[in-house]
């Protein structure tokens, strides 16, 4: 097998074969493939396309590429959530507690922010002395003993998704709905998962922009979680504006223990408690969603959830005080404040503009190798379709020094949009996409 | 400007423009860009294509890329031909000699053989002492003094090509008429001609097996050369069986010097004449081609081109006597003659097969690294069209103890198709193709 014919078979509109794609994907983690003929197939790849087949077998191959984390000593239905990626989108911190405290098993591995979206990880760092590096270990010995835990990617998990990723984002081949799923899912079935409930974001502060492309890739991420035995479903839920009111880190994880204690914005505690409800039907814990939706608001109101999330901070390091005390969590020295230039109503709020906003003010990087500001980011005082008037304020603006000020106040003035009428807004969840016929059967 | 917003652009469908395309040349000779950029873009250039002003820009930055050849210190036309190669195609040696006897100055720049197709260099090469190397200052000189000089390219000449076209080699993107059409003409656009007139060959011993891919490249590398100011036409020729009857180095240098004295086969001899004529009219030499074809005629009756032929082989080292005495020219030690299996008509002694017996036998090279023997080839006896018997010799292999004997035989063998009836056989020229209004006038 040569790689020059695997790239001309592709270039030229044919489907690759199992040995052909497994021999890709070793040869690129080994570098026996030259990066020149890895990103020559990946660029054939976005203008070719892959079958859901070609792209369930690049996931499988990527997974294969590393070593899965083996949960089959620990007990339980394990469940996990994925997002791919917003602003403000902080449901992970309040359903993962959620559905633990329904019984679920969740071990979730996520990510750090890059470009305009925050990262999970830099929002729990934000905790003093949260450790999000966790052995597989401790992984097992925190879901036997509490039922979650929260933690990084290590080198094991699919190290051929680093790899391609790395030179994808130097060739122009990000923007591929088959190697944006391989690259997804080959983490989340490294998990060791029984089921996994998917948030794909679309819109302004979202990767994918249309919502066409965002159902598109829903059901390529869901086809390829059913095709390999993990019960897969997926939602497209809108990301025009900020979800909730807090964009940072610190700020974020505040606005996530107020919502587990019942004080949340409507819109995310909406969202995390339908998604935290999926994943017990989905992981087969409930048999309908009414009666999932009882139990996960139960866990809500009673206060089991942010008892469990209390257990996780304390049992990665964190200090637990900051539950309670929202003044042990960074803060920034200085507040700036964005007033409503005219009276109206709030016609827009542009999510990608807020995000990189907050990026500017030091709550994101630009670049993987970044740090972030633990207590930057920004508080949305109105959201769209709410009537404002002049000079009140729309949005505030947190940071320390932060040297791109200007630029994130130009940001954040360019993010807000007044008219006379009252705005038309979509709901918050678009579409659910659950596994098709054929990819259950195939 | 990034390269990766470059390759993004291409990879969208956009075209790109001067500065981008310079930059990306610039990068790929200099090495800025790294390979996995420029292959990423190569192959986002296959699939996406480039327009015809793309295209014409990507060449004059190749040709940028390193030196031109400067001829303005050489009074006259200066004329070339280019084949973009075939299995006994010689008429490079035929015509380059008859264009000088009729006054044209032929600054004749060629390849190598490579894969079934031989190359004039490795021809020239197996006169003995014949070098292709020659100096700038040795090409204007032998240009002033007899007309022609006959020279490999030179590490100046548009290095970008190289450069590129080892890449394309091993990522799967040599076939693109833009990337093609770019290669031939920074070579040829370096070597500061006034005119040029390219032989695109089609069919099965051609790089382009199709006649609508002939055509769109003849039309390309036309519409390249007028518009950088050299007067070019191109003709679709067949490329279905081997021009001439010698197919190999040695016995194809015999057979040109043959078809000079007037005693060559009728195909050779037609196509040499023919675009010998084209180049003094297209090089504003002669008004019309009846003119011009009764002066290539007599420079070739006259023996006015074989003299000027043995004046280059003189010229560049090569031992004259082997223009009258082929015996001089290197032998093959072994002959093997291929039969006719049964009577009828031959209808079809395939190219590619007859080629890549020859490269068997040693006459080419698979590897650009490889040497070739200079005595081998094959010896065509019959060609399509003639009726045959039972037991008649229709191929003669010649070579030296060749390890691949049982290959070329083989090959030879399939390169063979008798049938009952008299075959169809396509004209050996199939279309002229000028410059369009548009490009002359652009």
């Amino acid at each position: 097998m040569r790689a020059v014919d695997i790239i001309q078979k592709k270039r030229d509109g044919a489907a690759l074969n199992v040995p052909e794609i497994e021999f890709f994907v070793a040869g690129a983690t080994e570098s026996s493939w030259p990066d020149y003929q890895v990103s020559a197939l990946l660029m054939a790849i976005v203008l070719r396309g892959m079958t859901p087949e070609e792209t369930a077998w690049l996931t499988d191959a990527m997974v294969r590429s590393g070593t899965r984390l083996d949960l089959s000593s620990v007990s339980g239905v394990k469940v996990d959530k994925h997002s791919t990626g917003g602003v403000g989108d902080k449901t992970s911190l309040v359903l993962a507690p959620l559905a633990a405290a329904c019984g679920a098993r969740v071990p979730m591995m996520s990510g750090r922010g890059l470009g305009h979206t925050g990262g999970t990880l830099d929002k729990l760092e934000s905790i003093p002395g949260f450790s999000v590096r966790l052995s597989p270990d401790q992984i097992r010995a925190s879901l036997r003993d509490i039922g979650c835990a929260l933690f990084g990617q290590t080198s094991e998990i699919a190290p051929a998704d680093r790899k391609l990723y790395a030179l994808r984002d130097v060739t122009g081949t990000v923007e591929s709905i088959p190697l944006i799923s391989a690259s997804i899912m080959s983490k989340k079935l490294s998990e060791g998962i029984d089921a996994l409930v998917l948030d794909v974001k679309t819109g302004s502060g979202a990767f994918m922009k249309s919502e066409a492309d965002s159902r598109r890739l829903a059901q390529s991420l869901v086809d390829i979680g059913n095709r390999a035995g993990v019960r897969t479903e997926a939602f497209v839920t809108t990301m025009d504006t900020p979800l909730g009111r807090a964009v940072g880190n610190a700020v974020e994880v505040a606005e996530c223990i107020e919502t587990l204690k019942g004080h949340g914005p409507a819109d995310l505690e909406e969202l995390s408690v339908m998604l935290a409800a999926r994943l017990l039907v989905v992981g087969g814990l409930a048999a309908e969603e009414d009666d999932a939706i009882r139990r996960v608001r139960h866990a809500l109101d009673s206060g089991a959830g942010v008892e469990l999330f209390r257990r996780v901070v304390e049992r990665q390091g964190g200090d637990p005080r900051a539950i309670d005390d929202h003044s042990r969590l960074p803060k920034a020295s200085s507040r700036e404040v964005i007033d409503a230039p005219r009276d109206g109503y709030l016609q827009k709020l542009d999510a990608e503009c807020v995000g990189r906003a907050s990026v500017a003010l030091g709550a994101g990087r630009n670049r993987v190798d970044e740090g972030v500001d633990p207590g930057a980011g920004i508080i949305v005082r109105a959201k769209p379709g709410e009537r404002v008037h002049r000079g009140q304020a729309l949005l505030e603006l947190l940071h320390s020094h932060s040297p791109n000020l200007e630029t994130a106040r130009g940001l954040a003035e360019a993010s807000i949009e007044i008219g006379d009428e009252p705005p038309a807004i979509r709901s918050l969840v678009l579409e659910r996409i659950a596994a098709s016929f054929s990819s259950l059967t195939s």
